[in-house]
């Protein structure tokens, strides 16, 4: 009953934005932070480094105690004291002094420079120098990467290792970040059975979409629990039902076409409401959403790559901005390999493989050809208002690995 | 004493590619297989679909029964059974007969071609059809996605959610995959500390690189564990020593330049062999490598940055492809944004942050500089025969997003 209209794939996206819950956040150590998403701006309780601290190994001395300094008019100094790191020199370097320094170790105050050891020799506390160096040469100045008090990042920042770095740096050994959403995956069809190397008895299917299906709500920084039920209405019903009071999304697949067996969004219609079912895209149109006890339904097909490109369309933005991550489609252009007919009136997700410069759709793409999914590395986006494109044309690409968290 | 002649990039590269090692083989759970790589070759034990499939909720018939058939000219059939997904129907589609469809479901003997619903009404058992279909519509053939016996997947493909619905279809409940390494990450540094908020005592500086490197480790598949060594050459000896017993590859941060504190690569060459110690690339230039007790040790310097460049540049395809994944820098061309210069004899690998057309580097990027890694998405590499580039040149980019596992 609900797929006589189709929605237009942008209203269908703005009912979800519209929809958007945000996850509570929890303060967890550092050392689990990453790939989460802070919660919080970092304020750094230190300066980085935290005094002027040598890069090289060699000396700390005056700069202009080896101006002119070459190898057939080498200088010479006098070693006064050594530094490693995690100590400070207790002397003062004066004129014609060098401290012997390590990377990473406090210049001693009076230098004002380092020269690297492979331009010295040195013999007892008599070193000679062979190069000359300018003021700050080898030098990392007090707070040159993080000044105590700076925002060194912001709230909704993504966890990669470098922040991870930055963070620690910044003097914090917890951190806030947004929970994970538990996402409840309930697969729907009595035709569905796990894999077996058995020979399939009856009209059975192996569940192929629990397994993809699952790894892309992983993908999507998201913990998920699977249920597979059968398609009566009350099953299905008492599974929506109980997962809509424990779990934070709702993820089904199967049912959702129009045939009496397709029970998935009259359940939704009779737990809450349906925000849309059928959206006039290709693969995935029976796609349907809905709001029950508050929470965020997605309906997914049964026919695996419908599935998955539903999910890539509407369920990922969902689970990223409920982590406080910003997502969008990441389109980039690449030439037509091929002819690319499509229909007016209807967004088109077409598998392709895509190279820096080409992208070529997969021919055989019916929506339960897992194949294709596996040939592909890439979408080809034709709008609604374009009738395909010929060879050569410039056109919309999304690449797969730019849609992992 | 070992960095004194620097080796070239590819010498080094080549030096680690000559004792690349590949991990064992586990039998798992399918369940458990998202992201590994595989050991074996996926052969279907199932056609699929096993059977001619409905791809639409609708009527099986024969299509010649519909020719002509119009909204004006519709037609009439005699509905003679109903099936659903996960039973057959033992009736046959005769002349003039139809079988109610749902997608999913076995297309009846007789039958070769389902109708769409949309384009039908029906009387009880009378069916009025207002379309036409052509012989095979709306039917998904019997093994259009895999053929029994057919070898679907390769040994060492990455198992991506695609290649997880593959295998299930293909009938696989367990799947043999690699092993991931397990490495021991060794930081050493007397002047190292937690992250704390309290102000650093002495010269003391906290330690990024446990969580950056770490972060890292687990980016390319691997596991981690991690100790914090003093840079005593007894304390680094006996660290390494150990690690080397139990691990399966070994890496180390810190202690890697020339002064008197820097054991590390004098620990590498106590208990086994120095591969190379010191490379001509920018920043990173003390990085080492070696073999202890049959085991890899990568030696990363202390200076964040550096370490982390070095990371990318020796220890990423070594971690992948123990585990049989291949791994080769995925470099394409951008427009540099700015003039960079280079120095010849060096490769440069310069923190940049790339868009679809231009590269532009970060300018400040000291070796300790994390947050200039917080900026950059990318690298700019600049090979050690090219002086380097002006504006507007087309240079060779790698995205940090197609470095990861």
């Amino acid at each position: 009953m609900f797929l006589s209209k189709l929605d237009s794939l942008n209203d269908a996206l703005k009912l979800i934005d519209d929809n958007q819950k945000l996850m509570d956040t929890e303060e967890i150590p550092l050392d689990k932070a990453h790939k989460r998403v802070l919660a919080e701006d970092i304020i750094s309780y230190h300066n980085s480094p935290p005094f002027d601290k040598s890069a090289m190994d060699g000396f700390a001395l005056k700069a202009e105690n080896t101006f002119n300094a070459s190898q057939s008019q080498p200088k010479t100094l006098k070693i006064i004291d050594m530094v490693g790191a995690g100590c400070f020199s207790d002397k003062s370097v004066g004129e014609g002094h060098a401290v012997i320094i390590a990377t990473g170790a406090p210049v001693p105050d009076g230098a004002d420079a380092v020269l690297m050891k492979e331009y010295t020799t040195t013999k007892d506390d008599e070193l000679t120098i062979y190069s000359q160096v300018t003021p700050g040469e080898n030098i990392s100045p007090k707070a040159e990467d993080i000044k105590k008090g700076d925002t060194v990042l912001s709230k909704n920042t993504f966890i990669r290792y470098q922040e991870m770095g930055l963070i620690a740096s910044a003097g914090y050994d917890t951190v806030k970040v947004f929970k994970k959403p538990n996402v409840k995956l309930i697969i729907t069809g009595n035709e569905l059975v796990e894999p077996t190397k058995d020979e399939l008895s009856d009209a059975k299917i192996i569940n192929s979409n629990k397994f993809t299906i699952k790894s892309m709500i992983e993908d999507s920084g998201a913990c998920v629990s699977i249920s597979h039920v059968g398609d009566s209405f009350k099953e299905v019903r008492n599974a929506i039902h109980d997962a809509s009071e424990e779990y934070d999304v709702i993820m089904t697949t199967g049912g959702t076409a129009i045939s009496d067996g397709d029970v998935v969004l009259d359940v939704v219609d009779d737990l809450g409401e349906i925000l849309f079912h059928g959206v006039a895209i290709r693969p995935g149109k029976p796609i349907g959403a809905g709001i029950i006890n508050d929470k965020m339904i997605f309906t997914f097909s049964g026919q695996p790559v419908a599935a998955m490109s539903q999910f890539d369309i509407f369920a990922r933005k969902y689970l990223f901005e409920m982590q406080g991550r910003k997502f969008d489609l990441s389109v980039t252009k690449r030439q037509a390999k091929l002819k690319i007919p499509s229909q007016l009136g209807r967004t088109d997700f077409i598998r392709a493989f895509s190279d820096d410069d080409y992208a070529r759709h997969i021919l055989n793409r019916g929506s339960g050809i897992i194949r294709s999914m596996v040939e592909a590395n890439s979408y080809i986006i034709i709008d609604e208002n374009d009738e395909g494109y010929q060879k050569g044309d410039l056109i919309n690409v999304v690449f797969f690995n730019s849609l992992l968290w």
